[in-house]
């Protein structure tokens, strides 16, 4: 594989690119998509911002529950393709997560969290953090992509005292965490038990399952959560905060973790 | 099946919930995930925000190629359950289209548009309409859930002088596209061939290629474009407006179209 860069390095070429407007040179964010292959078996699509494609890959199959460690070896990548080939075996059966892929009765007598969620630990004790940083996170969040395409997403990776040691920017959310995710896989920081995860936009359920899988036991979001973000923050013990801007931020969830 | 209203009743019961955070009474957007069955058999599930349900499975049917006429007689929900079961055959197989799951050499030789597009008619002439009346789109947008969460995105669709006929909210962008068009889908209205479709958020291929499908020749949003929007949109002749806010809105393609 060729590993791409860690630390603050969120830019690659090809993440954005020049389109005309109104007669005039402008910039937009590259969408394209990414097909994830295990065993030459096509597994998912999902549209993403090019760079960092197999940190999306091994972020992605980390956050269902798919993998557990890096897995260096078995990583191809054959982007002029949009493809990202990993090497089984899996650690279970892909279709057998969600409760559309089981038989038809899979959904009875269950609740919409049980229908959906991956196994995720609960969140461990954690930093007590002050909930002026918790506010403070966005600002660290923008980077040059989005200042210059006002169209990408962005995930930040912080320790407990707010310093920022890894962003990722892509036009999908799920996939600027993704990129996290599988970059601190790499890098062997998995489970994320001392840190802190903050996103540039809202929180939904599916942004709550991928930081409760690594092991985050604080995620702030610069826009509303849903219910069921809340639901299953509530369920695996994890702070939630919401609305993080112009230095306030809405807790939901674990406020024991904010004073 | 239990026809949802049309018209402009966007709200629905169980799109908004209370919450408590900071010891206080709070609102926040209901997310749950809807699955979608054929005939008994699990398609997809979507995580969107309770309401219209039939409207969505309808649209995303339809914006998949799977259906082209509204089917009223084979719906059933069972959304006690979360469940919308549609009767077939369908106008196609629903595994054929994304590359994923096809072939693994499905990929070759093809550009990402061509990997990822549903088949769409290329737009038709449509309205030629005032570059203010786009940006001004938006400001009918902000509904009553939107503004009591913050947490839920709309689209709207609109005649050529810029007069709201229908809105829908979800927590999902595209899903609050999909209840628009399946609503549009069930009153008869489609090809949307003189209308105007604005959105609350960015524009990501995946919206453009809906209203692609559903025929309609303008596409606004209040975010960014990405650049496989812009291609897709090029490519089908249709009139893609960004950044719609404070008057002003950014033509990317089809500017034939804006005077």
């Amino acid at each position: 594989m060729t590993a791409s860069g860690g630390g603050q390095d969120g830019a690659a070429p090809g993440m954005v690119v020049a389109v005309q407007r109104d007669g005039r040179r402008d910039e937009v964010a590259v969408e394209e998509p990414l097909e994830i292959r295990i065993d030459g078996a096509p597994l998912a699509v999902t549209m993403r911002t090019p760079g960092h494609d197999e940190e999306l890959a091994l972020g992605f199959l980390y956050g269902e529950g798919l993998i557990d460690g890096p897995r260096e070896a078995g990583l191809t990548a054959d982007l002029a393709h949009n493809v990202i080939e990993v090497q089984g075996p899996l650690l279970r059966d892909p279709g057998a997560r969600r409760f559309y892929t089981t038989s038809s009765c899979g959904v009875c007598g269950k609740g919409a969290l049980e229908q959906v969620s991956v196994h995720a630990p609960r969140a461990t004790a954690g930093p007590i953090v002050d909930r002026g940083l918790l506010a403070s996170l966005p600002d660290h969040l923008r980077q040059p992509m989005f200042e210059r395409t006002g169209g990408l997403h962005a995930t930040g990776l912080y320790n407990a005292i707010g310093e920022l040691s890894l962003v990722r920017e892509d036009v999908g959310r799920h996939n600027a965490m993704d990129k996290v995710i599988g970059r601190a896989l790499l890098d062997r920081r998995l489970p994320l038990a001392a840190s802190i995860l903050c996103v540039s936009g809202r929180l939904a359920f599916e942004l709550v399952q991928k930081a409760a899988v690594a092991g985050a036991p604080i995620l702030v979001g610069v826009g509303a959560p849903t219910s069921l973000a809340i639901e299953l923050a509530a369920d695996r013990g994890m702070t939630l905060g919401g609305f993080a801007r112009r230095g306030r931020v809405n807790i939901y969830t674990g406020a024991e973790r904010v004073h």
